[in-house]
């Protein structure tokens, strides 16, 4: 079996493009992983989400230890068979989730102790527990069991938090042994705070990871904050590894990330916006369910090459969305996802013929002229 | 443009087999036609709808003209282009739906005044509107505007209505003039009377139609007063035209109609039981939900070739219905249509072969069979 690498073909000021190889495909990195929560990419079939241009999904241990279990997922031949995706799978650790989704937490050196959102039954996560539950799983990049707490928060809370989360990192790098053709990612916190990011990333390197998460932003904090903390933080961690930006974001943030140096990126953004009628557009956010579209014959975007805007008038999505019927879920989603994967192949393009500044300038320029009236 | 015309090319005892041919494309019979209510066939892309072998969609009057509103669906094209279904579509008359769905409705000789279970605005409906509703939409089956009472009912009444539907019909007849290439049915109504049904057919063929459905059944007189009704009603109607029998049914109530000579058929339960996690196979009805489900790696049934059966668990089946997930509804929506339309090709089969018997034998057995743990 192959091993786990990255190879960068590419950079341009900090930005980088180039490829993960797994055992299950390569990633293009600038790279977007549509989140297929609880084993779905909500109103995708995974050969639609693959043909938008995807490379790999993103699954939630926590939901999936909930719903349908690991060791039933396990039994069943793992998630990719489970789901229909053959191609590479990141899992997050359940960290994260616990602490947003989950009832009655108590949290400990040793993991957290939680009641499930679903039926309120007993859970543990810790380190060792979620590395064998992502194993269970059969993740192809596994991330380390890590605490995240809420912007704002205090330097002590900070501090102390990260403390604790490069603990569970290296107990984390323990528990998942060595499995090649598998990666684990280590995740760096510390806040808003420079030099706590830099101890951060100091312990991570020193424990040794296939690749490198810059966790705990998008919580709150601004576009404004993020950027300031992404001016440093992905240059404190191994210029020769992955550097993934947990939960990003929206185009114009991951555009801003990879300006700075991120190469994968994971986001809600684009399914969940598109089962409320949202689209992601090269013109910015259009609301379908705005009256003005009732009677729109013109596609959502006339250049864009999805079946949402090849096939139907603003006017059918329009219709669909306020009958809330499925379709309206379905098209809006595919046309998100491809939008989101058209835009990185703008950028890792970009990026290879050395013209990022100009990409970015036109992406903005686009996003400022707004009106898709005027289109 | 070519006309609309029927063809038959096998009959075996009662039933028939053959086409309908019309400017978008023939129209196999006995045929199947998937209910696209709202301008959807919910939870499914057109296309992958005519993959599962459908020729023809039927659509609501009702539904499209409260919601997007026949003159919106005209000024964009028509329902075809606005649905992205370039295949024939029947579209009912409104009249049934009027009945079932709408609110404080008033009728009289000229038709009936309802007010929108959407959004309570007020609304009349007659042949005359019904036919220019249904010209606005772009049908190529229109269907002649009735009234269905509901069953059980005093013989009175069913005469009584009978003879409006009738009078009704001349009236449609009028006001849908000559339209090359597009067909207008004509509605037996009588109840489970034999007479009554007599006097209604003769009163359609005196008016003369391009098909003619039996109406007023399926409407919760049980299988057994309908098949009673099927063995007289449709020998009563012209045997050179299309026979429909309206919102019919289950397989075996199809099967049991195509034995009595009916040639098209349309139904919500194979979309509308998808989406509560029913299955329908050839070993009769699987529910998903069922906890025997969930740990299970075999396909629902391993000799379908749908997506749902090709590429999925029942494990996985049964995990996404019970998390609400929308794919549930694609994938068993799917199947369920896939499932529908091979029926009826093994029926068009059967009755080119001249063994029909056998082959309704051997469906009965199947669903006997029944326990899909035993496959």
């Amino acid at each position: 079996m192959s091993r786990f690498s990255f190879t960068i073909a590419a950079t341009d000021g900090k930005a980088r493009t180039g490829q993960i190889d797994t055992p299950r495909g390569e990633i293009r990195t600038p790279a977007f992983m549509p989140v297929g929560t609880a084993a779905t990419v909500k109103a995708m079939l995974p050969e639609n989400v693959r043909a938008t241009g995807a490379d790999i999904l993103l699954g939630n241990t926590y939901h999936l230890m909930l719903r349908p279990g690991a060791e039933r997922v396990a039994n069943l031949g793992g998630l990719h068979k489970f789901m229909n995706w053959d191609r590479p799978i990141l899992t997050d650790s359940g960290g994260f989730q616990v602490m947003s989704l989950a009832d009655l937490r108590k949290m400990s050196e040793e993991g957290v102790r939680f009641k499930s959102h679903i039926d309120g039954s007993e859970h543990f996560l810790s380190p060792e527990r979620s590395m064998e539950i992502q194993k269970l799983l059969g993740s192809d990049i596994v991330m380390c069991f890590d605490e995240c707490p809420a912007l704002p928060a205090d330097r002590p809370a900070i501090e102390k938090s990260m403390e604790l989360s490069m603990r569970w990192a290296q107990r984390s790098r323990d528990a998942f042994g060595d499995r090649p053709g598998h990666a684990l990612f280590g995740i760096q916190q510390g806040g808003l705070e420079q030099d706590l990011r830099a101890r951060s990333a100091e312990a991570l390197t020193a424990i040794g990871f296939d690749g490198y998460a810059v966790g705990g932003l998008a919580v709150g904090e601004g576009q404004d904050a993020m950027f300031g903390c992404l001016d440093y933080a992905p240059d404190q961690l191994p210029a020769d590894k992955p550097r993934y930006l947990m939960g990003v974001g929206k185009p114009d943030d991951i555009v801003g990330a990879v300006q700075r140096g991120i190469d994968m990126f994971d986001c809600v953004l684009p399914s969940r916006s598109g089962r409320t009628g949202q689209a992601q557009t090269r013109f910015g956010q259009v609301n379908i369910r705005n009256a003005r579209h009732a009677d729109d014959p013109r596609p959502l975007d006339p250049e864009c090459t999805c079946p949402a805007c090849s096939n139907y008038s603003r006017a059918y999505l329009h219709h669909v969305n306020k009958a809330q019927e499925i379709i309206a879920s379905m098209l809006l989603t595919w046309h998100n996802l491809h939008y989101y994967q058209e835009l990185m192949q703008g950028l890792r393009d970009a990026i290879s013929a050395g013209n990022l500044d100009d990409f970015v300038a036109a992406f903005h320029a686009r996003r400022a002229d707004g009106d898709m009236e005027r289109l």
